[in-house]
């Protein structure tokens, strides 16, 4: 049969702008040098007693007891981590970004962030209730809900407060420790617009009060239209209920909307004709301007990504062949285009994006990479559907001024210093 | 602002075979009767001091250590199952398909199928021998792999001994005992066309012999066509490295074919120009007619579905309107139709398909149904892009004869009671 592998990676690419190439890889030589050549003519090495590892001799483990896996106890560094040094009562831990794969966060290690611990909610005494301007105000039980029409979509979710230590210089070191208020999951539930629909929204309605069952009785106003769009009442994530720190077990989700708003352990809905104005967007999440006046209700996370591969932290161990990897996104919803620059920011390439590109999902992106030996400066720059650009850190400050905080959706650059050292540029 | 909810439920679906029609929902009246309707003006119930639940009034648990998380103890009965006695060694779990939602299986749940236990493998210590027809045999650690260009997709994965008691009419009651040999997960690793580029397969190579390192060191022949095509070498699952049971650090995936020839823990690939005839694919694995002879090599898993909700062991509390929903795929591609039938088959109705429909993946299809209390027959099926139509139990029976155990994707059947109690329509 004649051998006609597809190419996994393209010889050369053509800059997008400027006038010189990236220089990339060349198919054929990947491993060459790396991987361990043998002798075609000896003997299958493998099969060699010296070869034969110890876990093929003997039978491994039997039946989990419980009945639930967990990962290798070789990947116990894959954690989620608080604030260095963690506070007294810590109320977020991160995802480990440079850590994982694809695009899905495994439900063990998606981000946390909650105002009051997380609730322990026996799910047969959960109601929700909705009502307000409504014909028919109700009280549903999680058996009610379960048994509307329900969709499943994966999403993207992130906190409005990611990467903000950034803007104040207040560096950190790994993607893990900057970005990590982010993750993307399988999310299930009943679009909100069905059970709007079933008591019967009240023509002057406009706003919908959303507040949680944890003891921080969380709360923030959706405008009714996100509601009929694609708002969701989310009981599973990952194809299982929800996780507890997750909202156990119903949650309110607004694609694309800063996380604080898919409020958590939801328990009301009260339909209305105003913003609510609670604590959570008036003394919280809102954009403090350079005058000292605010941005209320600044709900869309804008495009951004991430290389996490290299990424601060990790080590480039020998000059070659590396495939530069990372995430992009977009509360407006697809993510278009993602450019990678390995000389920072001077010339740019279009990575390839992995299929299926979603709405308001996280998007994998990929680029081959020679990396020469020489220091580095490398980072991403996305384009969403609505032709958005990821902006510089330079341009998010000029902007927005000494005093933000939210909604840092900048550049990140990464520097590859001669040993191969991955660092946080902005250190 | 008008309100112009979206219509989340059809009203009615024409048949597509007969000439009456499904009694579906109709929209505007699900949750009448069900939730607690209140009345509009009283004060706020859930503000009321015996309403407010105790998780709100006090603080919840903080950051948990370990720090990677788990379900919430009111979901301890979602769990993989033994079958029933457990054998002293059992060699396989099952996934609980009845208490999922989406597509994605959580890692902790995907079904278990060993030939000699679970080896605990220190990654830094794992080879990947690639050798036999090759230009240059080469010797992987697994960092050497993860520099390789990657990709991510989601597929599903079924033992082809799924649902096979159903045939001999030893039969199962849940979904998960019956049909719980199947997972679907995002799994990223290196496409082997590229590994074997990089090696050099000789003209005449034709196949390509899969050896684990677990203590069956379980080895499956695998055409190099395929393996040129869709194979991939695969790390991460869901994200995260792949689990212990699922072949940590590194297995084959061959979307779409039974799921024992993604070997799990492999350490080595030989490519010659024969099948290698091993043990596994010999005296196991092969489908036994009733002349006696046996099919060998039947790779693909072709196409299947099962209504999930409502099944075996569930029961509906109250008649009224139900979402009947479940998971399709089909070894061969992607799933173009389900057909939902709640009359036993006399008719049939088209179900919604949950996009993204992807290839060799699993889709969650959804029907909107009313119950009306009578006992009734319900069953699900597929057709993928092939054309091939999912067959029913007697054609499975009559084309494959008494011998028959692998491949068995015959419609499944659930059988409602007046009482509501869903049982399998074959026990």
């Amino acid at each position: 049969m004649a051998m006609t592998p597809k190419r996994a990676v393209a010889g050369r690419r053509n800059f997008l702008r400027g006038g010189t190439t990236l220089a990339l890889a060349t198919a054929g030589t990947l491993a060459a040098g790396r991987a361990r050549a043998l002798d075609p003519g000896a003997a299958d090495p493998a099969l060699l007693p010296p070869n034969v590892p110890p876990w093929t001799r003997s039978q491994g483990a039997g039946y989990l007891n419980p009945p639930y896996g967990l990962p290798s106890r070789h990947e116990a560094k894959v954690v989620r981590v608080l604030p260095n040094p963690p506070p007294a009562f810590p109320t977020a831990s991160r995802t480990p970004l440079q850590d994982l794969h694809g695009i899905i966060t495994p439900s063990g290690l998606v981000f946390e962030r909650h105002h009051a611990g997380v609730p322990d909610i026996d799910p047969s005494a959960h109601r929700l209730l909705l009502h307000g301007l409504v014909e028919r105000p109700l009280n549903f039980t999680m058996e009610d809900l379960m048994r509307f029409p329900s969709v499943s979509r994966i999403h993207f979710l992130e906190c409005s407060g990611n990467s903000a230590a950034e803007l104040k210089k207040v560096t950190g070191k790994t993607a893990q420790e900057i970005h990590g208020l982010l993750s993307c999951c399988e999310w299930t539930g009943v679009p909100l617009a069905t059970v709007l629909q079933e008591a019967g929204v009240k023509a002057q309605a406009k706003w919908i009060l959303a507040e949680g069952a944890d003891g921080a009785a969380m709360t923030r106003s959706v405008p009714l239209a996100k509601a009929l769009d694609d708002a969701l009442l989310v009981y599973a994530q990952n194809g299982e209920m929800l996780r507890p720190e997750q909202g156990y077990p119903l949650r309110l989700f607004l694609p694309g909307f800063e996380g604080n708003m898919s409020v958590k352990w939801l328990r009301r809905l009260k339909v209305g004709s105003e913003p609510f104005q609670t604590r959570e967007e008036t003394g919280a999440y809102t954009d403090l301007l350079p005058d000292g006046s605010a941005l209320q209700f600044t709900f869309h996370m804008e495009t951004k990504s991430l290389i996490t591969f290299p990424s601060g932290g990790q080590r480039l161990k020998a000059r070659g062949f590396y495939e530069i990897s990372g995430l992009a996104w977009s509360g407006r919803g697809k993510i278009r285009r993602v450019e990678v620059s390995v000389d920072g920011g001077k010339s740019w390439a279009d990575a390839q994006l992995q299929e299926p590109v979603l709405s308001k999902a996280l998007v994998r992106f990929r680029l081959p990479w020679r990396w020469d030996g020489a220091p580095a400066l490398i980072a991403s720059r996305s384009t969403d559907e609505t032709g958005n650009v990821q902006p510089s850190m330079a341009q998010v400050l000029q902007a927005r001024g000494a005093n933000a905080f939210y909604h840092n959706n900048a550049i990140q650059f990464w520097n590859i210093d001669a040993n191969g050292e991955v660092q946080n540029a902005r250190a």
